[in-house]
């Protein structure tokens, strides 16, 4: 599936080269829409949206009666991973204290929650959602109260399958299975394609809680490097899957959990291609697909999945309703076997809320909600970056996600990212900081904040994070 | 914990033993209220509460104009098990076929539901909590769609600990950790007391997703013998942990699935104090404890436990809410660990439906609601028994449940509970076959029946059942 990318964005790509390269400076007014679609030999409502999209993204901005200046303050990229041969070795390190005491932190609602894993919630469809609640429980009576059995409400399915079809995958309902949450998705995945002691090659950095859970599964880890735009180390993988047995492989394609970064179509096509030539089955965290800044939602690998393998999961709780705990999987050839350990969770989620997201989804609400909601989230994602290059160390480096609300930040070698966790956690604000996101030693200098919120207090929080990595750096 | 059993229990329990033992036969006339009252030399009240115990129970009835008589037509209880110590050997078999087509058919709803594993959905007081569904998400409505943060809502937690204060036991609510459901609490436990490879003793029959639960977590099991009326075995409970290595035992003490043995106090006493003298950590299952056909609910293993070793589970969904997957679990001195495994699954239920149970206990309906549910559940399982008493072969036994709404019936050797099982499944009626209970050879006459329904047509079913028993038995 290769896409064509429309006009607009190619023009708003060139204007993005230009600033790279210098040829246009911050804080530089840019050609007028006019001006511009004549140089250019395309019409004004094509400006129009480059400029739009250009705006979104915080690359420049409107100054009333005045036009589009330049206000890309962003911090550098990060550098590509350094990949050494010799760190690719299973790690099978048991949970320490450290990490556990930030994952409990991560969750504490006291504290201003730049470390947090949630969306919005000031943003969420609160009161729609709790009116489709009264009339569906009150619609079905019986129903509401009762089991849903495995897979899960046949409506809801029949909804999720929809999502699938701009992508140009068509699902049948029951090739999907409802869970509580993508969590409950992913374990049952992982017991439908691995045995104990088997390993999982992941992406480095990666969510905490795939660490503890693949330990508790009694699996074994390979971290592959990702590049913070690019996604995974096709490279560093294929080399992995030569010289060790890796059993399964678990990839967040789509604005990967912590770094933000987006496989390239290319890139997809070929990891989904070099894993099931050997034999790997895949499991797809999708989580924050829907969550793109953009105009279209990136493709998943399952669309490049000719043999059926590749095990898909997802859920609702990164995007409206983090308190519903609905996920699902599509585990493709692996039905069979994923249904029947399905069967002992025997468990779908509470049955009020499978009903309600059913209708909301049916009702065309959360169509309408996640497109107020992408662009919001592309607007903070990009001023967090400008306050950080605004107050945090000279040469700290942030990822640019397309999409998500997570924000990367390697901050130069001497700044401890424990130790900025703890100040910060002294003066009220939770960070994630780098070493959760590994098993390995590294991104001790990094940290993942969540945008998802913005505000002058949020703002403030940032300023006084950088002033703490300056003294963390002067030390 | 010893308890005082009512004097009126004790007459209640007189007049059964002269039954047992012929004195009075089916169909006789028990003496009148006043001429026993009389002759015992206590007050009409108590023969009053006496008799409606025993009527509840089916034991005696009463006709209009004539007074009480005798209708317990129930079958012979089911021998005590044979206990061979060359079959004490852990097993590790593979989920066969035969079992998960079972297993799937259980939950089909276009069965007559004799093989179910629910409650009674007609019964359930579905418009009442709807009603609460409603005026709480309005009222808590941020609360309503955000996560619920690990251990889960306290007031919820705070309700729930108050139902074990008429057993004595007064808990924190911080002691307790809301799941999705009675079986997130099992597995959560399991991780938390066992590591893969490590043996699991259980009673022997035990309910059918224990085993395969147990498999796909990489544990062996070893089936220990329960009697029908006193639950497991203590004495071969003690010889396999002398001959074996036993890591966790894993119990329902309180109505066992599928027997409905209800553990006397003294044997509850006995076995924590046996499996705690020996450093094995207990699971306790007390779904069903709050199912006491009888005046008060049975204790817990957890009255026992001096060293906070039990760590105890259970849910609402075979009481009031099965679509609402609410589920517990007290911990006890594993509490640290089970909590950060529990996190790991970062899954509460979700939250309309935990605001709703919270509201629902504190306005009193749930305890309104069990007294209710609880005297139909003993008049069905007795009706039940007549019925099977009617029209099953001669020489079936059945066991005599004090709370639950599962009857376990042992048939004539013969009689394969498979070929029963399918030929019944022909004629649209689900039953629970033997084998699903067990992973020896056991129990192959012996099928479970849902009791929790009670109509002309369940009547009819148990009618065909026992025509295609009598089938099987002449063929």
């Amino acid at each position: 599936m290769k896409k064509k990318i429309p006009l607009y964005e190619e023009i708003a790509n060139q204007l993005i080269l230009s600033i790279d390269k210098g040829t246009l400076k911050p804080g530089e007014k840019v050609p007028s829409i006019r001006k511009f679609s004549h140089d250019m030999k395309v019409s004004i409502n094509t400006i129009k949206e480059a400029y739009s999209l250009l705006e979104t993204r915080r690359i420049i901005e409107a100054k009333p009666q005045s036009g589009y200046y330049i206000c890309n303050k962003w911090p550098e990229l990060p550098d590509d991973p350094t990949i050494r041969k010799q760190d690719l070795k299973p790690t099978q390190a048991s949970t320490d204290e450290v990490f556990k005491m930030v994952m409990k932190d991560l969750y504490d609602p006291s504290y201003i929650p730049l470390g947090a894993i949630e969306p919005n919630h000031q943003l969420l469809p609160t009161q729609k959602l709790n009116r489709i609640l009264a009339a569906e429980t009150k619609k079905f009576e019986k129903e509401s109260i009762s089991y849903i059995p495995n897979p899960g409400l046949q409506q809801l399915r029949k909804e999720i399958a929809k999502r699938y079809i701009p992508i140009g995958l068509t699902f049948n309902p029951d090739d999907i299975f409802i869970t509580c949450g993508c969590v409950e998705a992913t374990i049952i995945s992982l017991f439908t394609v691995c045995k104990h002691g088997d390993t999982v090659a992941i992406e480095s950095p990666f969510f905490p809680c795939s660490f503890l859970l693949l330990e508790q599964l009694g699996l074994k880890i390979i971290e592959i490097p990702t590049h913070p735009n690019t996604g995974i180390s096709i490279e560093t993988l294929e080399y992995a899957l030569e010289n060790n047995k890796i059993d399964v492989c678990f990839l967040i394609p789509n604005y990967n959990n912590p770094m933000g970064s987006l496989m390239p179509e290319e890139n997809k096509r070929r990891v989904v291609k070099l894993l099931l030539d050997n034999h790997v089955p895949i499991i797809e965290d999708d989580i924050f697909g829907e969550l793109y800044h953009r105009n279209e939602r990136p493709t998943i690998l399952k669309c490049y999945d000719d043999s059926d393998s590749v095990i898909h999961c997802s859920s609702f709780s990164k995007t409206v309703a983090p308190g519903y705990r609905i996920g699902w999987a599509i585990p493709g050839k692996y039905k069979q076997k994923f249904d029947s350990i399905k069967r002992l969770f025997h468990n779908t989620p509470a049955s009020p809320v499978q009903l309600t997201m059913a209708e909301y989804l049916a009702s065309g609400g959360y169509d309408r909600f996640l497109r107020k909601i992408r662009q919001t989230y592309a607007i903070n994602i990009a001023k967090m970056a400008e306050a950080v290059g605004e107050h945090f160390p000279r040469g700290t480096r942030v990822t640019r996600p397309e999409g998500g609300f997570f924000l990367w930040l390697v901050m130069p070698e001497k700044v401890d990212s424990v130790k900025l966790y703890e100040r910060a956690l002294e003066k009220g604000i939770s960070i994630g900081p780098g070493i959760i996101y590994t098993r390995t030693n590294k991104f001790r200098n990094c940290i993942r904040i969540n945008t998802a919120h913005w505000s002058p207090e949020i703002h403030n929080a940032v300023q006084q994070l950088g002033l703490l990595a300056h003294e963390l750096l002067n030390s």
